[in-house]
């Protein structure tokens, strides 16, 4: 499994696990470590998640799995998210879905995780959502804090575009180190708005969710998602792809910026097609013959 | 009355008093000198005028009023403008709106404003809208000469974008100190578009116009205003506020970059409503409920 | 004939000549020979080819003339550009039409121009658009050895935004020195959206391409054409211009941003009436007058 180094400390898998619906898959324990030892044989070590998911319970969920083997934890990099509100039976001081980027939130929100976890550190923590209300110098105090005490080696964002994430980082006295964002064939906004260009340009690799396009791609009867299926049905015959999703794995993995690819799935063999994608001999020709299809025009 | 620290020697009161419609009140000197001071005394002491406002009449009234009680002076601050051209009767040159930021019409905006004003000294210069001819040059040495002939201390800018902000601001040897823009709970652009965090980012203090969207709330059959309208009142009753104007202020005030919203009223009532705002205990819970009903969405 | 300072030791004639269609124009070896004295002999010296132009066959056509009089080209600058590739009987090994900006293309693209050119220099390369797909730093390794080997002397792009420009130029030791975008009183998003302002922020002059909007004012029935034709046609009268033609030119060329207009006609006629514009005694109101009729609406 490639590697991406992000800094001189800390590298990820070039595929990540994404756990949002963890609580859904109807796992026991045991079988979530199941999971996670089959991710780690094949290289995908680093692990995403938020406060937020399966309503507040997931990181628990993960947590509760790695208690029956806590040497898992040294094989791993864990990304979790703050940032968000909701409402929610396990948060009853919630009564409006909101962001909240306070130093005392953000604080709160990670000795909770740790918690969750229980480990005595993140990885990587990010802001999920650029938040309108948002003091940059609280965020700067809490990361601040939260790297000396040791409890987050790293920090980042999610869903930022470009001021947002000058803004934030202006009042950081070290980078943000990745920028998390939806990135799919079927969704090119960050391609064209210039959130890209600016993870290039900061030279920072972007974590990508949905890199599928959520299915609406393999489900959709929109006239862009036929179009956009038979073309990468087709791609998939000739480059010996097992199905479209290797395909739309592939269509980020060769991108020059570095992408990487969050799969979502509780099925390994669903992993495994992101795994198997790494080394599809996807052509930059393909590449445009894909994206001219997604964008529903040619190139100029 | 809160203070805004713009540079080591110049604070605006968090309250900022505007005076676009001063000729349209119909107040003597006298009445003009009676707002003034109770401004002054209610700890509002920045004053914002524009060239143009009344049909280029405005400055003169309040100069004239000025003149009455020269002390009062000392104890303001005086923001204008200038670059912008209307046609009027005050401007027989002038044959068609346009905007204009040569040194040359800068230079004589600001002589008449200072004679307008029977000062010597103008606070701070906004160049009022982004001129899409405009030379930044000239801009520059404008504002350079302006500065060493004593005749402006400051200088800012409003209405402009992050483009235009760092293109005008890469030609001067001094920060440009605020940026004048339209916000509220009702015109979201500036929240939405990157210019407040840009604002952010260069630590400067917006200056807020039509904080109250010009009415629009107040009156206006829309569907959006009319449940903006709704959730303010219930907001206002929520707080102890006493109308949904103190709600809108209060929106503005609490938000973290330090927006000095713009009171265009010469009914001192009206200006005590926003007064009262800076007390109001808004919080950020309310902020975003406020948020999502103007947004009309969840946010995401 | 103005010129341009682009950096210590290059410049460009004000107005260049774009051979766009050169192809088209079915001269001979000598006729172009013609145009281009003629063109020297009016001053303008800047030559704007890509490789694709002509369906690849442009810049061939181009330097057949110039072997006829070798001497001509040190009198010339000749700018190209690299990066798309079309499907074309000439390039039988595309099967679509893709950007390529990998370091192996860029090189192999320039060692073509400069046979076709019978050059062993290109003054200014160009990327011909921004490329979704785009490594920069193949990009810059491309541009250090073209640049190293002697074979370009300086670089630019081509219809790059704000963020496009910025990431490349983030990966270079040197300048980029212009960027050439579509400008013209009919397609103004290119003064609106910001990238206008990041040229002037860099001071670099841009090259305008289709500076008459490609005929389209001349011809087209749409109402806002119609509308500008009409204001052209009266400003014309109004300060002796020949036709709209010129004025649209001196709609430019007035531009504090020292903008360079491209002119593609192979009819010397035609070509004067962009010189001509040089001297138009258009003014700024006159400049706004004609804004405000392309946007469709007065300024704010």
């Amino acid at each position: 499994m490639q590697r991406v180094q992000l800094t001189k400390d800390l590298s990820f898998s070039r595929i990540i696990h994404g756990l949002w619906r963890l609580s859904d898959w109807n796992k026991s324990n045991e079988e979530v470590v199941k999971l996670i030892e089959d991710c780690l044989d094949a290289g995908i070590t680093t692990f995403d998640h938020a406060d937020i998911y399966g309503d507040y319970t997931c990181e628990k969920k993960f947590g509760n799995a790695l208690a029956l083997k806590p040497a898992l934890r040294k094989q791993m990099e864990i990304v979790t998210k703050c940032g968000i509100k909701l409402v929610s039976h396990n948060r009853p001081g919630h009564s409006i879905k909101s962001y909240d980027t306070s130093k005392e939130h953000i604080l709160s929100s990670v000795n909770q995780s740790l918690k969750n976890f229980q480990t005595n550190y993140i990885d990587v923590l990010l802001i999920h959502r650029p938040d309108p209300f948002m003091d940059p110098s609280q965020v700067a105090e809490a990361f601040t804090q939260l790297k000396q005490e040791g409890k987050v080696r790293y920090f980042g964002v999610s869903n930022f575009k470009r001021s947002q994430f000058k803004l934030l980082q202006s009042y950081l006295d070290f980078p943000l180190i990745t920028n998390q964002i939806e990135l799919s064939a079927y969704h090119l906004e960050n391609f064209e708005d210039g959130t890209l260009d600016l993870c290039q340009e900061e030279k920072i690799s972007p974590m990508a969710w949905s890199p599928l396009a959520g299915g609406e791609i393999f489900n959709s009867n929109d006239e862009r998602a036929k179009h956009l299926r038979s073309k990468l049905e087709l791609i998939a015959g000739d480059i010996g792809a097992q199905g479209i999703d290797e395909v739309l794995y592939a269509w980020l993995l060769i991108h020059p910026a570095n992408i990487m690819p969050i799969v979502g799935s509780g099925n390994f063999e669903r992993i495994e097609s992101a795994i198997r994608a790494l080394d599809l001999p996807l052509t930059r020709d393909q590449w445009f013959d894909i994206l001219q299809v997604a964008m529903g025009r040619e190139i100029s």
